[in-house]
């Protein structure tokens, strides 16, 4: 049987504070049988396009605290993540060879998916194959999921979102303002605030770097307050937004980027406020929330073909650039959603 | 027209930091004419009980921070507060004279009520009186409202209760207790500590004040975690609960009264666990929850009734007691809900 090579992207070893290119490695000499065993359910598949996603972060320290939801990454094994991929040979029975996926796999060239049930099978192919990897994936559900089902968002609402050119934060602003709400973001480059107002149709933006009090920049941008907070940073950003929300605001957390890298997290102030406001804040993982896929599919597919929605990539060409990819977007040096390419096809 | 004595408790000034007796003023001269004037459409009643609450605290500071629920008191004039009350000439015509009535009035031995329709009128006399300003009142409103409408329990849960001995946290772990949870509480004496678990039936209780390290101490009463966190304190202790929710929990922010007396509030960590964990965290205030009232009284006289419910005052006598009785409060020195009796009739 033929056998290929399949470069890797390995973990060397459990990460202590912010993860470097150097963490991990790339293995070029491992290969691997383009043909699954007799009797095997698996799929094995061929890896196009890779996404880079912030709570990658977590899984690569070693123990996490209380509250992780994903297990910490194997030393010396690839990197997991989500990615588009194409069947080579199918175990299972709702597969074939030739079925694009999307949904967790390996970084490397091949994957062998133990669990195919978790995959997704791309419909949709007049599309951006590697769209599934943010806006047709894991960061449109989760930007579709936290703005609908946590947010509960109302026409003329005021919405606020932290790390709003990320791959998510780009999205509710777009779905924010689709729902008739004014829509405010934060980044932190003079580049990416341009791209929210003139790319993303955000109401406004600003860098927080720029701004030496958060609370004043705030009620600058929100006079009457906040209705929806879409929380992607946590620390001093949130401490400032807890005192501007409106009355029954809702804060979706999503994440707290800001927090990923430190040795203690910063603590925040004004949680009282919460009470005279009757603010509700509640954390969500998209994975709650696959049942909404096709829902939001229906949703979606329109507005891409319809040109209304306007989704930006950064696009890192093959396996060897995964390492600076990956360590780039916890300092905020790519610009839209950060993709590797390990194949077009 | 005949004029009577009217004694009251005035704050001499906007508070800084701990609230004091001698921030108060008992005012022995004032007088008040025992009718009202032709067209009015108020009420004048003789105050009864008074009641001792925790937000009062908020009322005594001349600038409350954003998320203030109350208007500031006006110095020079009478504290404001829940209590029961009298009718003695009504200009309102939902209340005669002889009628017993609960809700806001002065710290004072007459008031004239300017907005009628914000009193409950007593229909259950067969209760002690005095209950109106707790358990029958915005204690216990703020106990059903807090615990059935914000944390949805379900039998089996977990709950946690902080500052579980006082007017609002006893009647939290009694109703956990009819809804078959298992409950906890923490409270700062050793004194509350036996109250919790031998007259008020919680599973167990701690005394916060002698845990080193109150994630530990959590840990060891949840060793499987806390589904529903009622809380009053913030701070430190809601700190480490984040690190021991379960999934899907439920956190109803009731008060921080820990952070109240601080010139800055503590930082909360561990924030980001709510994501992880899913965790609902929401703010609510007792008013919004009034229409409720009816359906809670008939939940809980039969209980009061059929001795399954136990509540515990602390009867302060006197109206020249009630600046030392509010004070206690915040030190902690209260055993169960403080009440100030001004006349038992």
């Amino acid at each position: 049987m033929a056998e290929v090579r399949n470069k890797q992207v390995l973990l060397k070893d459990y990460v202590n504070g912010f993860p470097e290119e150097s963490d991990m490695l790339i293995n070029a000499s491992s290969t691997i049988t383009l043909n699954l065993p007799q009797g095997s359910n698996a799929l094995l598949v061929k890896n196009l396009y890779l996404s880079c996603d912030p709570y990658m972060r977590n899984r690569m320290n070693k123990n996490q605290g209380s509250g992780s939801y994903a297990e910490s990454f194997t030393p010396g094994s690839p990197i997991v993540g989500f990615g588009v991929a194409k069947v080579v040979d199918s175990g299972h029975s709702n597969f074939e060879k030739g079925d694009l996926v999307w949904g967790l796999t390996g970084w490397e060239e091949y994957s062998i998916i133990t669990a195919p049930e978790t995959l997704f099978k791309i419909q949709h192919t007049d599309v951006p194959l590697s769209y599934y990897t943010g806006l047709l994936g894991l960061a449109g559900m989760t930007a579709y999921a936290g703005f609908y089902e946590i947010c509960t968002p109302k026409e003329g609402g005021y919405v606020f979102v932290s790390a709003a050119s990320g791959a998510v934060g780009q999205l509710v602003g777009q779905f924010a303002k689709l729902s008739g709400c004014y829509v405010v973001g934060s980044a932190g480059t003079k580049e990416k605030v341009e791209l929210l107002k003139n790319k993303f149709g955000f109401d406004d933006a600003f860098n927080y770097k720029e701004e030496q009090d958060l609370d004043a920049a705030l009620k600058r941008y929100f006079p009457d307050g906040i209705d929806i907070y879409f929380e992607n940073v946590g620390g001093k950003m949130l401490e400032a937004v807890l005192l501007n929300m409106r009355l029954r605001g809702r804060i979706a957390v999503c994440g707290m980027i800001s927090q990923y890298n430190l040795e203690e997290g910063e603590g925040v102030q004004n949680l009282s406020t919460l009470i005279g406001k009757r603010v509700r804040m509640e954390g969500f993982l998209t994975g709650d929330h696959y049942h909404l896929y096709p829902k939001y599919m229906e949703m979606v597919i329109p507005l891409i073909k319809e040109g209304k929605l306007c989704y930006i990539e950064d696009i890192a060409e093959g396996l060897e650039s995964a390492p600076a990819a990956l360590v780039g977007i916890f300092s905020g040096r790519n610009v839209g959603k950060q993709v590797v390419v390990v194949a077009r096809e």
